[in-house]
């Protein structure tokens, strides 16, 4: 992965030429590129990490599972946020963990655990590297130093129980090698978040991610039925269950944990049968809120697609702007926005999976409901560009820091009442918070996961980014966002999850009681405080 | 509600008349009828609430609030689990609570909670009273006097959000008076307990009660999306949302939380619309593998009816034994038993609900499958007989103990490729139990919920019951089966909760890391261990 940004080095610029136009026209764009800088120039802390501590751990994991060269330690020292990326592109990270160790398997794990305990040296887990929340900051607390505690190590299929329709797995394992190893057996997991390319299965346990898909096969909270936990008090195996009343709900307890409570080393999840049959549609619908009306029906009436996408009128005007495909443009244009009077529509893009019986079925469902809610079908050729899309944001980011836009995404979810009020109060914040900046940009957001009761939207933000003070313009326009959200009776996230960015309304959303709770939990399983410090709560309320 | 068992007063016997030959030619029955003794004859221990501890919580909840009178506190003495009744019958019941405490409101509920914190008074929350798993024992740990809370007074439904599909109730609401008032609206929860009559919506919460038709429906586990609890510490609140990445699974974690972190006092849950066509039928399978295959593949294939029950062998030898209705009885017998070769076949019932487009479908793509797998479908007759009996069986465990029949019921939940053993397993070890209690007798088992990895196994039992230690017999029996169901990879409860009786298996569930979790999470939200002190864990972890 590209240190300064997403990807293998090699990957070619994904920005459309004719995207740059645009950009200059609406946001506008830095006068000459700026790419990172060179991988040497990068910044780092000496390494902290006293000789014996690093010898006591090269004993427990082996010589190869210590590293702390520079190139190990840039890698290790942020997430791929925006900040993080801003940060290391100028070759000044916030710091970096001291060390990075590779345990080989659960007995190494607890071993580390048990001496970065004893040594007070803090640990953040670090699984794909994909934390777009701050979550793998190096941060040390009250310790002398901190590691970096890579997975990758830990990554194998341990058991596959077809009749059960349940695997097994080591937490470091990525999310494409065990979609290899499902599709070479007629199954799929299911959980396509836009870092599938990188994400592991642990930290998606750890994060509570939730895959594009997810409307359809659930987020990662539904696929966990059992897991295993590394916490420095002892290990915690929770084995597969279909469900239980066995007392509370320590599984979902661990889902969401962040590496607060211990490093989560296996997790057992329901697969499903890989699907026979894919078709991805684009819909078009008069206004946002047709659009999410006719989601409502679809699930009320659960028929809903494995994916469903509703595009707000800003991203749909985007979107087609950027299509690239001067064909389809131009087609949806003269029917839509000429003649058929959709010219302030919005683009939704359902995709369904599974037997071609249940896809045909749910599609001819799906239709009759549709078209109560005005829905117009602009056929597959929206579906399949997304499709082939799905994971590009990351690469487009990477090109659009060298021309000095920022772009940020962030995430909510909410009853179906509240989303009109939230998606408007969101989006205004956003554009307020930039326009304060003296930078206004472009606001766009989509509903990306539908549940029964609610929905999740996705907000895009686009602006030229403030030379003088990136971060700053960045903080400002998150708190702005945030506010916002909670205020709306949103979550503080979707599937982002805490890290450190949204620790400062984890208050909001659980109350000091919540925030007691996690902090007890922290105290009996971690007693020395070493996992991951100032993440998932305010840091004051770990002092 | 019968202090001594079930239902009104007035309640009819439910036993039909040919079944007492049945009973009497296969496990036997007692000399002579064995009924309750007079409520003037149970024994109850001197309340030793201090009068001053009383005083103070009239204060804080009025004069009505607090009860100590002789049939209030029999009323809350115990739950309605097999020894619960046995030793209420007999007048013995194993202590009482001081007294019955009603708080008016939530405001009152934490002044209560606070006072008996500073009071060292034991706080039982009591629900609908319905628990059969030793949940509501008047234990006291290590106070000088212990309550029963009883949340009846905190019952009215707070919010409703149509447009989100989201009730709010208080969490002392009992099932039927929700589904009344959802039911006026067109809509429904669909949680229905063999104990939906008596049930409350917090007790079910606390104790992740799943219904009958949770195979649609989902448990309560699915349906709560919001919910407060008041702790000693303080209150917490969470409301709706439908998903969120915001940290551990909080809700989770309260869900199945029995009373031991503080009281569910409001519940935010999911609803749906009331169901426009109900078809309830009966299917015929060659044997209980078959059967459970042939759910499998329903599940696999996303068309599961809301109502999924396979009995085993026995138990669909047993319900044709007793159907009472003898057209019934000769005309399977004819069709199966006779000419099809289905004589020691199984009997499943499936219950489609919704509208009628959605029944209709799911039915003729569920029998596409079944056929696949020799069901044979046996008409409605069945599936009547079981919806109209559905919340019989705590009336005819009345006549049952009145008759001298022991009879109880178990549960589990595993996956599929475990649910073969386990069925075995059990069934032996519960046979083998009730041999050496020199009581042979009748043992039966029907799949009641279904979901994608696997599926619940629930048990029912019959025995004479052991006149001179029917206690003793009872928990020789249950340890028996909980061996076995832990041993064969079940949960030691699929929706009857943890309670007292299945403590001493929390270990074997959630490892001693889990239960040092849930210690820590009630020394922090209830520091003076009055809350529910002996349930959940087994009694030593909390010393």
């Amino acid at each position: 992965m590209r240190w300064w940004g997403w990807g293998d080095r090699s990957h070619p610029p994904a920005l459309p030429a004719h995207a740059l136009g645009f950009l200059r026209e609406t946001v506008g764009i830095a006068e000459r590129p700026r790419p990172p800088v060179a991988l040497g120039n990068v910044a780092l802390p000496p390494a902290r990490l006293s000789a014996g501590t690093a010898a006591e751990l090269r004993a427990v994991v082996g010589e190869q599972g210590v590293r702390d060269d520079h190139i190990a330690r840039v890698l290790h020292a942020a997430g791929k946020g925006y900040p993080d990326l801003v940060r290391l592109r100028a070759g000044l990270p916030e710091g970096a963990p001291d060390a990075v160790v590779y345990p080989g398997g659960r007995e190494q794990l607890n071993a580390v655990l048990e001496l970065c305990s004893r040594s007070s040296v803090a640990v953040v887990p670090f699984g794909g590297g994909t934390s777009v929340v701050g979550g793998l900051a190096p941060l040390q607390g009250r310790h002398g130093s901190v590691v970096a505690l890579d997975t990758s190590r830990i990554g194998s299929v341990l058991a596959l129980d077809r009749e059960s329709s349940t695997v097994t797995v080591g937490a470091g394992m990525r999310a494409p090698a065990l979609e290899r190893y499902l599709g070479d057996r007629g199954l799929t997991l299911g959980h396509f978040p836009q870092s599938f390319e990188y994400v592991s299965i642990g930290g998606s346990a750890a994060t509570r991610s939730a895959g594009q898909a997810s409307t359809g096969y659930g987020a990662i909270d539904r696929m966990v039925l059992g897991l295993r936990i590394s916490a420095p008090a002892g290990e915690i195996a929770l084995p597969p269950l279909p469900a239980s009343a066995a007392g509370p709900g320590l599984r979902q307890l661990f889902v969401g944990s962040e590496g607060a409570f211990g490093v989560i080393s296996e997790v057992s999840l329901r697969v499903r049968p890989a699907p026979r049959e894919r078709v991805y549609e684009g819909i078009f619908f008069e206004d946002f809120s047709a659009g999410m009306q006719a989601l409502r029906a679809l699930s009320r009436e659960r028929v809903l697609p494995e994916v469903a996408r509703l595009s707000d009128r800003q991203e749909t005007q985007m979107s087609l702007a950027l299509a690239g495909s001067a064909g389809l443009k131009s087609r949806l244009e003269r029917a839509y926005l000429g003649v058929r009077g959709y010219g302030e529509g919005c683009l939704a893009i359902l995709g369904f999976e599974g037997s071609s019986g249940s896809v045909s079925r749910r599609r001819r469902q799906a239709a009759g409901i549709l078209r109560g809610f005005g829905a117009l079908p602009v056929g597959r050729s929206p579906g399949e560009a997304w499709l082939q899309g799905r994971f590009a944001g990351p690469y487009l980011r990477d090109d659009l820091l060298t021309l000095g836009v920022m772009v940020e995404t962030l995430e909510t979810a909410a009853q179906w009442s509240r989303l009109p009020g939230l998606h408007r109060d969101v989006a205004r914040a956003i554009a307020g918070a930039l326009e304060d900046q003296g930078t206004p940009g472009l606001v766009m957001c989509h509903v990306s996961h539908v549940y029964e009761t609610g929905a999740s939207l996705y907000f895009t933000l686009l602006a030229r980014q403030r030379e003088s003070d990136p971060i700053g313009q960045w903080l400002a326009v998150k708190a702005a966002a945030s506010e916002a959200i909670v205020a709306g009776g949103g979550t503080i996230t979707h599937h982002h999850a805490v890290g450190r960015d949204h620790a400062p309304w984890m208050q909001r959303e659980v109350g000091t009681g919540g925030l007691q709770a996690i902090a007890s939990l922290r105290a009996e399983l971690d007693p020395a405080g070493i996992m991951n410090p100032g993440k998932l709560e305010p840091v004051s309320s770990r002092a």
